[in-house]
């Protein structure tokens, strides 16, 4: 089997849990934050800087490596850790959430989803053979099943449906993938915001044995308590002996109420989006950098941070770098925004082997202000 | 005196010449290329970065960090090295040439320049003294007087009253300039494209007895083989235990004229530039990497080069990153030209010292196609 989760310690007080998901290319420490490099790239870093940052491993975007550089190419490339020249894990989505986000430009079957590119209009069909032959060429240590993503909100009827053929799909997805010694594929549940649709499709899912489960359809526009509530009656129905990933939620406080409930796996844009607007987190809240009060503030973003950027550069100057439009700034930011969130994960992790993670939790939000 | 130029090695054939250049931030070897940061940052790179393409100097822009952060967070700040985490020396403009690059936004007078920001358009004025004192506050071991930059095409008498001007700025310059023990102030010669002028500007520029010597008004869109004519009946009238710098010039071949008729010191946007637009400088000339031959090129830009990019990465993904946009591409193409040139530079001296420059720059030029 390509993936293997390690249950190393539950947390007495709540769902948390420390493990080890072991792949192809080394070891993952859960819990664990995946930076996000959409188009083969965590935007703006290198592979060594993602590394510096406490990165374990990355989720890249089948949709957009499907669209350029095309799977032609990623073949040729020998997939996508060569490609990009990152030699840890790596973790695909299956494409199915980017295409729904297309909204207009597509159109869903039972076969699957015909759409249009973003980039030229040419036409595309992406169904689940289709997504595990690409992520198989892509060679990621775990793949996602192609499902759909139902929107927020929507109607009970439609997400059942949708809920539905999202299991078929994955059942056709277990059938087509190809590469099973060293690929994992993932099973997602859906089933929106209600709660009978979520079990039944936990049931189903679980019932056709992945080495691992996602949780998606959440962070779609929901607030944020009833997303903490579809994962108190979901997380139950996935065993305990699998990884379980939360799909696109990374805001510091989802991630420690998804811990809390038992998340071992999560993914987000926040982190370098927001550094790409001026945007840092630190461990007394959100900083926006170009905020007057920081013009003459030479003091390092966050003085308990010990990424690059904390360690050589002052408020002052990353306000005017990024006042300036300087690349520069950005890059920064979103190397610390990633190093500030994946120490926040190596914290909880140490908390969590400790029993003190709700202390931890407690202390953490004494500062943090959101 | 905070700068010596001390000369190792006189080529034996051209005018070529290897020296060591010591200032209060340590020892460039020359002939030297500065990449350029103009507002506080080699756009899109690093300090460390920076560094590792052999960088020994940069040079950064006075207009720009006086319009921003401005000289009062530059003073602040303790200056430009501090401010921007650079250790080695940098060499600062005398924001002259941009300020006159405003075009209808200034007004030159003997007094100085009345201008206005191409920020926010507030009124500004900067003559001598100013250029003096900001470069102090900015803390550069190497400072450039105030000059007029002539316009090329420019008529004999307006070529002459603004080099006239520019020498008695210069005097004005030398009695402004407060930190002489830790900034050299370098004096610059102009006459546009006329030879009188430029032989009178020198030598009374050079009668004013300054620790080094900039060539400006070049490179300012007349052809290649007027600039080596100026040169020709310039560099003569500099002395030879001082360092020459010409300014704003960092083509390759003109970086090989320009080290053959005895300049020690270059600068130029050039590499960073076309790297933000995808263009490589290798050591078989320039690579478009849009360019869809290198769609499946899976080779480095350059074999022979021993910088970051290549050693990691393919032109295949370089085409990738550039075609969508990611800025991980820009940033290592900058850092790639940046690499290259100074390598060159790095070969130009072993040459020089080998006595084997006139047969290096005929070897390179027969793989350079420009």
């Amino acid at each position: 089997m390509a993936v293997r989760y390690e249950l190393i310690k539950e947390c007495k007080d709540t769902g948390a849990r420390v493990g080890k998901l072991h792949t192809p290319h080394g070891v993952i420490e859960t819990p664990i934050f995946m930076p996000v490099g959409t188009q083969a790239t965590v935007k703006s870093l290198t592979p060594e800087d993602v590394k510096r940052t406490g990165a374990q491993i990355i989720l890249s975007n089948t949709y957009h490596l499907y669209i350029r550089p095309g799977t032609r190419v990623m073949e040729k490339a020998g997939g996508l850790h060569k490609f990009m020249n990152w030699d840890k894990p790596i973790l695909t989505d299956s494409g199915g959430y980017q295409v729904f986000s297309l909204g207009d430009l597509r159109q869903i079957k039972e076969e699957g989803v015909t759409f249009r590119s973003h980039l030229d209009g040419s036409k595309h069909f992406i169904g689940p053979e289709e997504a595990m032959y690409i992520q198989n060429v892509l060679g990621s240590d775990i793949m996602m099943a192609f499902d759909e993503c139902a929107p927020y909100p929507a109607e009970y009827d439609y997400t059942k449906k949708s809920m539905e053929r999202t299991l078929r799909w994955a059942k056709r997805c277990k059938d087509a993938h190809k590469n099973t010694d060293k690929q994992a594929l993932f099973g997602i549940v859906q089933g929106g915001m209600y709660q009978d649709l979520r079990e039944i499709s936990a049931k189903e899912t679980v019932a056709m044995d992945f080495p691992g489960y996602a949780i998606g359809g959440l962070s779609v526009g929901e607030p944020k308590p009833l997303m903490y509530e579809v994962l108190d009656y979901t997380l139950p129905h996935l065993p305990r002996e699998k990884a379980r990933y939360l799909m696109g939620v990374g805001s510091i406080d989802a991630l420690f109420e998804g811990v809390e409930r038992g998340v071992d796996m999560f993914d987000c844009v926040l982190q370098t989006r927001i550094a790409r607007n001026g945007t840092a987190m630190t461990s007394t809240g959100k900083v926006v950098i170009k905020n007057a009060k920081y013009e003459e503030d030479f003091s390092p973003l966050d003085a308990e941070c010990d990424c690059y950027c904390c360690q050589n550069f002052s408020k002052a100057y990353l306000r005017h770098l990024i006042k300036a439009n300087e690349i520069l700034g950005l890059r920064l930011l979103s190397e610390h925004n990633l190093r500030f969130t994946l120490k926040t994960m190596e914290n909880i992790r140490k908390a969590i082997m400790e029993d003190s993670f709700v202390e931890y939790k407690k202390e953490f939000f004494k500062k943090y202000i959101y």
